[in-house]
């Protein structure tokens, strides 16, 4: 594996991290300025857009998040690369709720920024999986 | 716009023309041998599955599709390329029933096989739009 490929392996490891920690932003800095986020049945989400849903989400009693990201590919392209991943989500609300689990397919272009790889376009095809208890 | 951006149009085009008129074999032309498409809740679909699900659906007594495809953004990599769509799909089921509109983003990853344009990676994030009769 080269060295291209360690890092946007540790990318999607820092994220999954910086995700269940709510450390917004942490996250916001593992994305272009330009992201674009691209989610079935929503509008575009640019970063000023998922900037704000995320501090909204990390306030007060905020739900917890933990996930496992199956990387099924990654192709570096020179400053470009793409990826595509299995992942699995699952938010646990606060006050005992039962937890959401969602799973399915991400398909995301990276680039490499100033030396540092960050995500620049994401599809989530993430979709709810019948209850698995949690 | 340069050729390569104006021959990945004219791929999306000439799919979107190709799936309107049932020809399974010009549409499967148009993708790598290795093409894989994600969609939301359904396993990984590679080629021969694509191939054989679109044979099963132009048999008989076939549904009609059309659609629009609005391009947001083409990036040429080299040899790669991404682009990412706002698509809308119109089925119009056999025997007079209503049609469904299905609305939304893809995520697409292009490469130049041989000196042609080929979908490789295609991420499909369609939902369901309330009817708009048809």
């Amino acid at each position: 594996m080269d060295r291209d490929e360690q890092e946007i392996r540790q990318l999607v490891a820092t994220w999954m991290s910086a995700t269940q920690a709510g450390d917004v932003d942490k996250v916001l800095s593992l994305m272009s300025e330009d992201a674009i986020f691209l989610v079935a049945g929503q509008p575009v989400m640019r970063k000023a857009d998922f900037a704000a849903a995320a501090r909204a989400q990390a306030q007060g009693n905020a739900p917890r998040f933990s996930g496992t990201s199956d990387i099924q590919e990654v192709r570096i392209l020179g400053d470009w690369a793409f990826m595509w991943s299995r992942l699995k989500v699952v938010v646990t609300p606060p006050g005992g709720a039962k937890t959401i689990t969602r799973a399915g397919h991400t398909l995301t272009i990276l680039k490499k920024d100033s030396g540092k790889w960050v995500l620049a376009r994401d599809a989530n095809m993430l979709a709810p999986v019948p209850d698995d208890a949690g």
